[in-house]
This record gives structure tokens, sequence and C-alpha cells, in this order.
């Protein structure tokens, strides 16, 4: 008996991030990604440019450009056609969720970028709607949360999961950027004057609240943030300064600015998270392409060092889900991704105020 | 005309820091220091000790010695010596308040050591008492806040009050302690099971809101906080997670154990307090006896690095003061070391709520 032909995807999307970090990750996926058929943009310009520079980097037949403009094919034409099994979602946020509805109504798997929506309403209703609608059709939805599936960040977690620091009694996360009118990021249009909540701090800052969600061995359950604009620019919000608890397990704080006024950075942000325990403390760095941890107690110092390639993981992950495999790593979780938005909208409206985050994500486990 | 001769002083309490940090600090004061001409402590031991390192370090003759046993004369004695017109008072904390007040009634100026209560109603008392009954009479009373006036901790304030980093936008204090129970300060029988809020927590901790107080231009309005207790034996609590604004100004986190599980220490620690501002960002580090500080800009470096010696510093302020002499540096203002202890009080009672500083202090100003 032979397998059946695998199918094709499609990129919808072809922004920053679609043609330097999802074509990189296609490429060292190698034969473990099906082919990539076609790309969708509004622009032509931009689908034919992500088209070109997948075929230099994947050597294949050019994927055809779909796009919103004259002949173009536009979203509708793309998602007909039956060789192409999969979509993987790249664009604004604000966008993002009537896609998904829209590739999932057509009987595609879908791998949406994060966050899962712009604010928890929303990804309610998305999560909702997916479970009541197609879930049950066999067809796979996971949110790419890169930083979720990191090697280094998963590894670890399971550390600190088998005792290597003790049991939990705190935790930070500091990320502070710099982020400049010139900054490749700041120009994308949709960044520049965001629709939606917190600009930067959602985009970005539901990362750091994953990385979290992966290193505790319990979630955090409450907060308590002031949210504030220090870059007009950048408005409505660039900076977060929040405490957070897991239930009665411990606290921590978190820092997370795109306001930060230089290039250069204390020493003390080098440290992206540090997690500590009764016995030992875990501080995680998270630069220059590399996840870099050390687990320290009184006796024994571990040291992870991982390349980072939590873009071509969760995509490997999600073909394989897609493809009905067995045992596939349950990454790119909906709810998971959720939480990381409740997070963030939570700290944006908290004004010192004490937020239960599992009254805005209720009974959705 | 002549002066009058100098009157002396005396020092009550011989714990660790009369021994380790007075008797150093009065023999680099020199001659700015009037006589030392007596010591009281509870135990003879510790106060003939406390006279016997004074007559090593200072080459003077040995200072009396009062205590509470058999022939000691004790507080009563001490206090009644016209030739004694100022005290250092470095007692436990629950016994400061009263003792305060006595030496007030005995017509002494006081210098006690921080905090300056054991919780803000009774720092609120101490201060109404003094205002009402023994300022007008001339008594100097001040509360020896070391950290407040350290050198490097005053130049980095005045630095960022004169515009080094911009307009202050964002701070964070990190402080992590190791105390095991073999420590010095553990065993200090008041502090293994203490009579306070906070334990280390507000004994410690003062310090470094006295920090933020002397580095931020505006003052600390609210907080938001958990609390937690992490080694049994620092109880009642021994951490504190907390976010803070100055008004509308600026927000921060405050980060502060005294459980820290290792004696090595995340290099984030090596930052005890960041401030940013639109311009830059302050560093500072406190440890090996200096403060060290980078100010950094995109176009400047900065660096402040002096030797710590704010008992010294404190101790010649308080002499001046006490002496009458005009253009005294206002240090020690018990108002000030009172809102460090509305800090750390609020902090161990918010569980997660906001708190208005204001209203824990009010009208003191």
């Amino acid at each position: 008996m032979t397998q059946p032909a695998r199918q094709g995807f499609a990129i919808f999307g072809a922004g920053i991030f679609a043609t330097e970090a999802y074509i990189p990750a296609i490429a060292a996926l190698g034969k473990a990604a099906p082919p990539l058929k076609a790309v969708y943009s509004r622009s032509f310009k931009s689908a034919e440019s992500l088209s070109t520079a997948a075929v230099k980097a994947l050597s294949i037949p050019a994927p055809d450009v779909y796009h919103d403009g004259e002949n173009g094919g536009g979203v509708d034409a793309i998602l007909a056609r039956q060789d192409i099994s999969s979509v993987l979602l790249a664009l604004p946020i604000p966008l993002q969720p009537s896609m998904i509805l829209k590739a999932l109504k057509a009987g595609k798997h879908v791998l949406s970028e994060k966050p899962v929506a712009p604010d928890v309403a929303s990804g309610i209703a998305l999560i909702e709607q997916y479970r009541s609608e197609f879930q049950g059709k066999g067809l796979v939805w996971r949110v790419a949360e890169n930083f979720e599936v990191e090697p280094g960040i998963q590894e670890v977690g399971r550390l600190i999961s088998d005792g290597a620091i003790g049991k939990v009694i705190g935790f930070k996360a500091c990320v502070l950027n710099y982020v400049d009118k010139d900054s490749k990021w700041y120009k994308t249009p949709w960044r520049t004057v965001p629709q939606y909540q917190g600009g930067f701090l959602l985009d970005g800052g539901v990362h750091t609240i994953a990385v979290l969600r992966v290193l505790l061995p319990q979630p955090i359950t409450h907060l308590s943030s002031f949210a504030s604009l220090n870059k007009d620019y950048l408005a409505p919000h660039d900076t977060i300064h929040a405490i957070a608890k897991a239930s009665e397990h411990y606290n921590g704080t978190i820092e997370m600015t795109f306001a930060f006024p230089t290039t250069s950075k204390p020493v003390s942000a080098k440290d992206a998270c540090v997690v500590t325990g009764t016995e030992g403390y875990a501080a995680i760095s998270i630069e220059g392409g590399f996840v870099k941890a050390v687990l320290t107690t009184e006796k024994k110092e571990t040291i992870v060092e991982e390349r980072m390639t939590g873009v071509q993981v969760e995509f490997g992950s999600f073909f394989d889900a897609a493809d009905g495999k067995q045992g596939v790593e349950p990454f790119g979780s909906p709810v998971g991704a959720l939480k990381d938005v409740a997070f963030i909208e939570a700290a944006l409206n908290s004004d010192g105020a004490l937020v239960d985050l599992g009254l805005l994500v209720p009974g959705l486990e």
C-alpha cells in the first residue's frame, strides 16, 4: 500500500517574518515539510518577492503568486486549490482571526502567527468556533509561538520541572527593547499605527509570556501591572511593569519595554528570565540567535545552549499534526496562546489592581 | 571668645553594626566627632567589648560602660550625664522608639538606626511627639540610614536630577540576599525570631527603598506587591515582588529577597538598581564596599565609583547638626525614613492590591 501523494501548503503574508524566518525554516525542514505551492499577499509585489525568495532558498518551482490586485485571484482562489491542505498565516494581527476562519471553512489546516487574536474576547470566540465547527472534522489549528517551542526553552522547562533548582519560589522576566523609527519592524505600516491594544507589547510581549508559560511548572494566575507610553510613536503603550503569581506557589516580576532609550543595555538585561528555586536558580538569556541558560545550585552548574530553531520546530510539528501522525508534541495550543494574550491585556488594563487571569480565560482547558 | 568645650556622645547598643561599622566610622571622622564618653548595652559583656574595641580603634580613654546588670547604672544613669549631649542608638528594632523618646526627654540629641520604627503607626506617633515636645527645644533627632547618604548614591541622584539620562521613565531595584542559619546577622537573637513585621525585609529592605528615594526625582506614591515566605526560619516574610509608581511620572519593579537559595547570584543581580530615562540609563551596583554606577546615553558614558562611607557621613552630619552648625545637609529626616517603612509595610500587606502610600503617611511633610 502506498501513501497518498503528500499535499502542499501555502503562506499567507509576505512580510519581514515570512521572508526572514519562514523561508529558512522551511529550507531547514527539507523533506519533512510538504511542498510550498503558493503564496498570498495583498500586494503583487510582496507576494512575488516572497515567491522568488522561496525559489532561491528551497530550489523549488516558483510557488504560485496570489494577491488582491488585478488577476491576482485573491484569498478565495488560493483557498480553493485542492493540492493545498495547509496554510501558514503571517498576516497583520487584526486580519488574522477572519482569515483563520476562512481557511478552516475551506477545509485547510491552519498555523496562524501569534498573537492568537488581537484581544481575549476575539480569541475566545475563535477557539469556540474552531471547537464547534472545525475540530471535529479533523482540521488542525495551531498558533505559531516560536518562543514556546525553542529547544533551549523547552529543555530548561524540563530541567526545572524535574527539580534541577528545587521547588520554584520566584521568577522574573526582563525584556528591554530599543525601537527607533528606522526599525524595519516599526516601518511595517500596520505596526507604525497599530489597530490593536498594546502595539509591540502585544506583538512581541506574548513571546515573553510564552517563555514563562514553558519555564514555570505552575501557570501564572494573577497579576498587577502598570502600563505606560514613553515614546509617542509607539502608542498606545510601550512599557509594562508587572508582578504576577502562580496561585499560592510563587510570585515574580515582569518588566517589558519597547521604549528603551539606547541600543546598549544594563548588565541586568542579560538575563531575559530568572527562575529561582529552593535549591538554585536558572538564568536564561535569549540573544544572538541562541538560548543560553545556566542552572546553578551550590553543588552543580548545568549549562544549556541551543541555537534558536523555534520556527522550524513549530512548522515541523504542525505539518506532522496535519498529516495525522501519532505522538506529535502538543505545541501551539490556541488556549496557551490565548493565555499569553490575556496576560498582556490584563497588564495593559490593571493600573495597579489585582487581576485574576482565570476570570479572563474561563473554562477553556 | 573661645568655643565652649565640645560635649561628648554615647553609643546605645553593642551589636555587630556598632562594633563593625560605628567604631570605624568614628575613627574615620577623627576630630570631626566629639569624644565617645560611654557605651550602653543590656549586657555587661557586650558593652565592655564595645568599649574595648573603641579604645583600640580610637586611641581614647576607655568609654564608661553602662548595662542593665548589677551596678551597671543602666539607661537612666548614662542619660543623666551632663557631659554627654548626643546619643547614637543601635538597639534592636522594637526597643528603639521608647529609647528615642527617653533620650530626647533627657535633653539629648539622637541619631537612631533605621528603621525609624517597627511600623508606620509608631513612626508617625514618634515624629509627632518629637515635633510637639522636643524639636522646639533645639533637640536634633535624625534617623541613621547610611544608604541614603552614601556619596555614590547621592552623586548618581544628583546626576539624574540634573538630566544626565533625560527625563526618568522607569526604574527597578533587585536585591537578592542569601541568609543561612549561620549568618552572623541571623544569629542575633532579636533577628532570629523578629518581633516586628517583615523580618529582614524591614531591617534591610528599607535601605533599598532609601536608595530609590535618593535616585528618583519624584517620590514613589503607589505600589502593588506580593510578599512571601520561602525559608521557614526567616518568618514572617522573606521576599517581596512589587511594582511601584511615582504618581503619573514613571513606574518600576522592586524584587527583594533574603531567601535566595545560593551564595552565587545571576548576572542580572549585579545591578542593584537601574533608573531609565528618555536619553539613557543609570545602572548602580552596591557591593564589596563600593557604589559603582554607569550612566549611559548614546553619546556618553559617565562612571561613578565611590567607596561606601555612609555611616561616617551620617555621623559627621548629625554631629554638625547637633552642634548647631549652619548649612548642614538635611540627611536622616525621620519623615524620609518613615516613607521607607511605609513602603515595606505596604508591600507586605498589599497582596496585589494598589496601595496609596500618601494615605499611609499623611500630612507629615
